[in-house]
């Protein structure tokens, strides 16, 4: 039996203001370390060892993995951090407070936007200081990977190389990992699992910092997906997710 | 210009305690962490960046170059972790507070445990729970490897392998790295880089979470070593290390 968890980052201060952040570095607030300490607990007593972890470049992920590995005593184990694993790139979106966009270009505006699969935002230029081409962390991708702006579909399609090439194929060697990146990213890994619709991981909405556990067989076959805590508590967190950035 | 810090990590609990640490895996304490902090900061404000870190596998290690990526907006630089760089072994001494061993044994005694340069403590049963053979971390190790405890020796001649094999080659891709460890297992590599001698060594005394920066020229010849910080304030701290295990 191996086992992968997956993991959306606690909250940040941006999600606390209802920014869109993408690729913006923002930090994880107090409720978000909390969140992730809590995800710790919750996977200790339910006995998982990881064993390998992998997350993005983005520090509100990276962090969230540290606060589990501390709380779990795994502070020792590897970490692969990839830029494949970032949350999606919202373009001209990024750093606007939601409910502003929404009174802006209108509730329908936004929620497509944020919404619909393959309809990304209005791009940023390559040369504007936002764009990920002038931060040093990206030097390694060329000018055709740096994304600008993302659809959900091109969020996917950087992503499930990722999960094909380097995740998966690492659990022959290991029985249980931890994945702590972002909704869209993980979407991606879900839809990708899970055979899921174009139109249908849209509406699925990943609460922050509630361990998803995947478990497969020694063939890496899926043969069962569940959260790990109170499903009632678990329900409120999704319906939270849901409902950002109406007015 | 090549750049290596070498950062013994902040004050834990046990050095607060006064207690013989070794391979027990003890956090950090407050003040520790905020040592780390502080040594970030210190860093960026030299215009520091580093591409790649190294640590040991013991978390008041991880966490103290966990605090100071942080802070440096760092989090997403590549970290390696290595059962190489962890503290010297101190067998059956592990968590016996310092004052007391002092008092049991004697001042010259344990002077000589903790300062002599090829005699080491009394060792552990390769059985007994405190051994590293009875933790799942060190399961990649043949039972040869396990240290049941070491001298200075034993400690160095692990390290330098590591220096040699893993860490120097990297800088021929890197030109700033940061190796976050612990006061024995950075003489190792101080002493290797620098031709100190066995008696010498033995009177370093690392001051916790000041960056030591040592500068190569492009075929990793040394150029010069420093400390970053307050002069005074760092021999104050080398002193107070110095100090320890005594009545």
């Amino acid at each position: 039996m191996k086992k992968v968890v997956l993991l959306r980052h606690g909250e940040s201060v941006w999600n606390k203001e209802n920014r869109f952040t993408g690729w913006t570095d923002v930090d994880l607030s107090e409720k978000g370390v909390e969140e992730a300490k809590k995800a710790g607990k919750t996977l200790t007593e339910n006995g998982f060892v990881f064993q390998k972890a992998y997350t993005s470049y983005l520090k509100r992920a990276v962090k969230t993995l540290n606060q589990v590995l501390d709380v779990m005593n795994l502070d020792w184990i590897p970490v692969e951090k990839s830029w494949r694993l970032n949350e999606k790139h919202y373009g001209m979106l990024q750093g606007l407070n939601k409910s502003e966009t929404a009174a802006q270009y209108g509730d329908e505006q936004v929620l497509i936007w944020r919404r619909s699969y393959d309809i990304a935002p209005t791009p940023l230029e390559m040369n504007e200081p936002r764009s990920p081409r002038q931060d040093i962390r990206y030097n390694e991708l060329s000018d055709a990977q740096i994304p600008l702006t993302e659809s959900l579909k091109d969020t996917v399609d950087r992503i499930v190389p990722y999960w094909k090439e380097v995740i998966a194929p690492s659990m022959k060697k290991y029985d249980q990992i931890v994945v702590a990146a972002h909704g869209n990213s993980l979407r991606g890994i879900i839809k990708y699992l899970k055979n899921i619709s174009n139109e249908d991981i849209i509406s699925l909405n990943l609460p922050t910092a509630v361990p998803y556990v995947f478990e497969f067989d020694d063939n890496m076959n899926l043969v069962k997906d569940y959260f790990l805590g109170d499903p009632e508590e678990i329900k409120k967190l999704m319906d939270a997710v849901a409902n950002q950035g109406k007015k």
